[in-house]
């Protein structure tokens, strides 16, 4: 049984990797963090959880922590992994990072993006990129593993298969991305009010999200090793969960329906969470909701010799605890997809 | 493992009778019955199961279903069950019917609150009313399980342990239900589009919804055997799932919390499903979704002597495919609640 | 022109004044109050004020806005109103208090309910409660006008017929009402965020809602002169805007649908505002969103000898700014629907 | 007081219509066209018209109406106008065609994408593309009026001072569109329902929406005069009301800010319905719903150097209703903004 540490349980992504590993077989949740809520019982900041968790919240203490726990998830705002971790801490522990501290190699663009220091860069190097299908033998034998960014693991699922076999050309891709209201976090914000949110629709960070240099480094890896510049455009949907990606690229040859989707089934035929629609559907984020699985789909447009790429995906699991899960189990050697085969739950 | 057909597997019911099943380690389905998609791939219909479900659907054929499956489950119409079941497919096999055909005892009052004339009231006295919680012993022999109505569900669950211990004048009961959209179907109609939907709330049925006098039969059995008369109105609320009750009662005499809090654990403090809120905590649906929790609390009200119950549940479990496959469990004698532990998803 | 100020302008009920009144042919807002967000620009705050609203919010100065206003709202916290208001100000303008300091009669009464000193009490006598329909020839010479709450305003115009002519048991009122999130009001608070809120249902405030002691002196007023005492239960419902009351009480004697429309028409029929739906048609919150009608109807239940009174009403509306400014034409001797005769938007 | 029919009236835009034409000073609705409802009272099928409007449905008669109505508005499925407009009727009234019928001038290019014959291609050429910012004048001399399309409106006016004045590579333009569900009509379809739609956001017809070759034309006439070559992808979002649109082109060349800004102003300041927000603000549907103005603004990304053009509509009011308001005012000669300066409501 994998002992398991939570700091920043009581987010919406920390509570969603308390709902994921409640059903895994072989995780056992030994440490509830939550600054905000201490001593506080978990069921009381999650009424879900009421006769399911027993525990309180604890404060943040990573060297307990790290003494209890095989695997640390932390699901905390940007700056506090890199702020905690030490290698006296990954001598004894594993650490799923699912803040963007160890995200991105180069420093001084996380500086930038990010607006803060980076606390612990020595660690970047080391650190894996934890996108299972792309990274996953990396994965199994890391300490720590820097877990995507919620937009960045649709977009650049989305977009590899073309990207790797160079079949577009990098310099047109447009990413416009649209994501329910869980992605914003449980911040008390009057933007975030049910009334602010409801019935409308905005894009925001255009041009300045940060999850920008994120999608342009791993796409660059996948083409010849440095970042690709890109636009990359999110929005807000009165929705709980879901990601939806459309992604726009100039084909740099003529190609079929067929041959595009062989270059995608070369890539994700034998992937359980990525799924390649059927030829004319839409990914939905409907269909993926509460799941791990990523669906993608493409629509070449012979007027204008683009390909339209669409990704859909719950943001709360495969966007991050879900992944999360994915990477815990890669790492400590479990089947890679235990407790994380729950169909989607729909309507 | 327990073979399972499904007749009606393209509604919301039946679809979410799949996602349990699939989630169930003791069960397989081997019968996706859908009249209205025959041929057509499930996963075509409900796009969540795409690359889990590959079966196709298939027109209801109750002898063949009766020789291959276990349990047969009936998420269809009013009347449809009772016209497919007779002795020689209830000597085959178990039917867990989720239409109201077997729920209500005496026919007239069947016939009358339902339009229809009834095919099968030879069954109806051997029928188990297949609220698991109150009827768990006679569920485990029974052949045929009339598993109960969603509203009706969450209405005696709340004021089950009130009447049964005679609290309350039960004359004096007041139901006033609020569902989430899942709960009016899947089928095309106007006053259920989105649009329609969406930005409302309204009363429906007044007076007249075809779930009270189920209400009134199983809570009069905790009484003293005769129906209650109670008034029961239901609401359209703009949500996919979730059902809310808020109930009425005058209380016979002067009790306390403590008092009142007593006898809900007397009859609740070993239910895995029904959980008793803390003091002062109003039950939420968003606590339930996905789950096969019953939430309830109540509070008493000095100035009128009224106690107000209340209880939240997801409609399509509890309230329909978790119940029947609690159900299932019972019957087939395995562990009441394999299948159904999944905890509550949020947001 | 009538010149207008609004206290508390950038909240919902506030923002809601400023719509209104831009389109209202004979009033002038000359001053948009707001602590919160002083010498900001309101287009600032509520962005579809863009190039319609030039003014910027300014803080509140009762003193300079009695001598620049024919009339001043407050749509502001409990309290602060009952703080501010004294003879020179009401010398000079009128003041219409969407708070609820100058409701309720009885002083002890208030300060239970709403926990707090009353700071006027003195004016309380002369405040004038502003249900148009009910209190129209006082409102017409009033200085202070105590705006009605919005859960109020719905369930004493759904239930003042009945209760006026005695047709009910004063004492098994029972009130269950469902609102929008606007009614929340405009603060940053996680119970409100929209993934909160979004996909739920609940009861709150369960025998302790403000709006319980008024709702009953008013209806009190309508058959004996003293309070009745009843059941009220608010629930917060996944949309904007909207209310709808659900009430419920036992009739004296046995009576017809025609017998009991007759006396909702002898009240509404010359009612602009107060519109008594068809036999058989429930009240939906959609078809009065965005104006000032409240829709009112009733069922008779033979079985129980209950009525089943429904009402629906825009919270912001004529549960707030619409009302207010329907007091305003009335004290200012404009025609009563001024500016308050936009059709429902729907969908 | 213009006299107006309305043939379509029991659409979501054909209401819209009702209430927009209620709130007009100059207009009177003679005849309120329903096939679907024919002698069905209006307000039995939109209750928010209850004591509102008095009339009933009536079937199709172009003939007499006609010779009633001074204006004729056809909110209706492609290929209706077309085959009920001729020579005769046009010489008696005006005709605003808010189906796709007359936007196109290319008669093979309507066929295609449309998949229907066109049955009147003799009005095409005098048919007036009725975007009124752009064609304004033409507009005030025209008897038959092309109303835009909904996703076309707001794209247009986005892009247009773009590619007027050239500064962008018109072939590098991408819309990719987000539409409330009101766009689909009240057409009874399981894809419509509240639960299919809520909790979803998806892509549709992408690469091949009606949409698409009406931008293309009306951008052409604004560069060159023959149609561009664009993609157009659109989606559907989880809400009633709005439209938003982000579109991408490449800068030909480097351009401040300011030099954009300039453009915008150059073409809008004037405008009373399009909006240029300021600076760093992006648009919102929520500050346009109910209301005929479009918010449009961009940002310049120095990194890529595209800009990203974003412009947000209530898709019933300028997107269809409001827009033909505006066009029926220019061709009566009333001043263009009558019925139509009524503020966005929020919440």
């Amino acid at each position: 049984m994998v002992k398991v540490g939570i700091i920043g349980s009581t987010g919406y992504a920390g509570q969603e990797l308390v709902r994921i590993l409640l059903a895994h077989k072989d995780a056992e949740i030994v440490w509830y963090g939550s600054r905000s809520y201490i001593d506080k019982k978990y069921s009381d900041v999650y009424g879900n959880m009421f006769e399911i968790v027993d525990a309180k919240c604890l404060d943040d203490n990573m060297d307990e922590l790290a003494s209890k726990a095989d695997v640390i998830f932390t699901a905390t705002p940007q700056g506090l992994c890199a702020s905690l971790v030490n290698e006296d801490i990954l001598s004894k522990t594993k650490i799923v990072d699912l803040s963007a501290d160890f995200r991105i190699k180069d420093v001084a663009t996380y500086e930038k993006w990010y607006g803060i220091e980076h606390k612990s860069p020595e660690f970047i190097e080391e650190a894996v990129y934890g996108l299972c299908e792309i990274n996953r033998d990396k994965i199994k034998s890391a300490r720590l593993i820097a877990n995507p960014g919620c937009y960045t693991t649709c977009s650049i699922l989305s977009l590899y298969p073309l990207v790797k076999e160079r079949l577009i050309d990098v310099n047109s891709i447009i990413v416009d991305a649209k994501s329910g209201t869980s992605g914003a976090g449980r911040g008390a914000k009057v933007a975030n009010l049910y009334c602010e949110v409801n019935e409308s629709i905005k894009a925001y960070g255009v041009t300045t999200h940060r999850h920008t240099p994120e999608i342009e480094e791993q796409l660059g890896y996948a083409y010849d090793g440095t970042p690709l510049t890109l636009n990359f455009t999110p929005h807000l949907v009165p929705m709980n969960r879901g990601i939806l990606v459309t992604a726009y690229a100039n084909l740099i040859n003529d190609l079929s329906y067929e041959d595009v989707k062989a270059v995608y089934d070369k890539y994700y035929k034998s992937e359980t969470f990525v799924r390649v629609l059927d030829k004319g559907v839409c990914p939905e984020t409907r269909w993926v909701e509460g799941s791990n699985y990523v669906d993608v789909n493409f629509v070449i447009d012979p007027r204008t010799n683009r390909i339209v790429v669409m990704g859909a995906m719950d943001n709360l699991v495969k966007g991050a605890a879900g992944q999360a899960v994915q990477n815990m189990n890669l790492i400590m050697g479990l089947p890679e997809t235990e407790g994380l085969m729950m169909p989607p739950l729909f309507p």
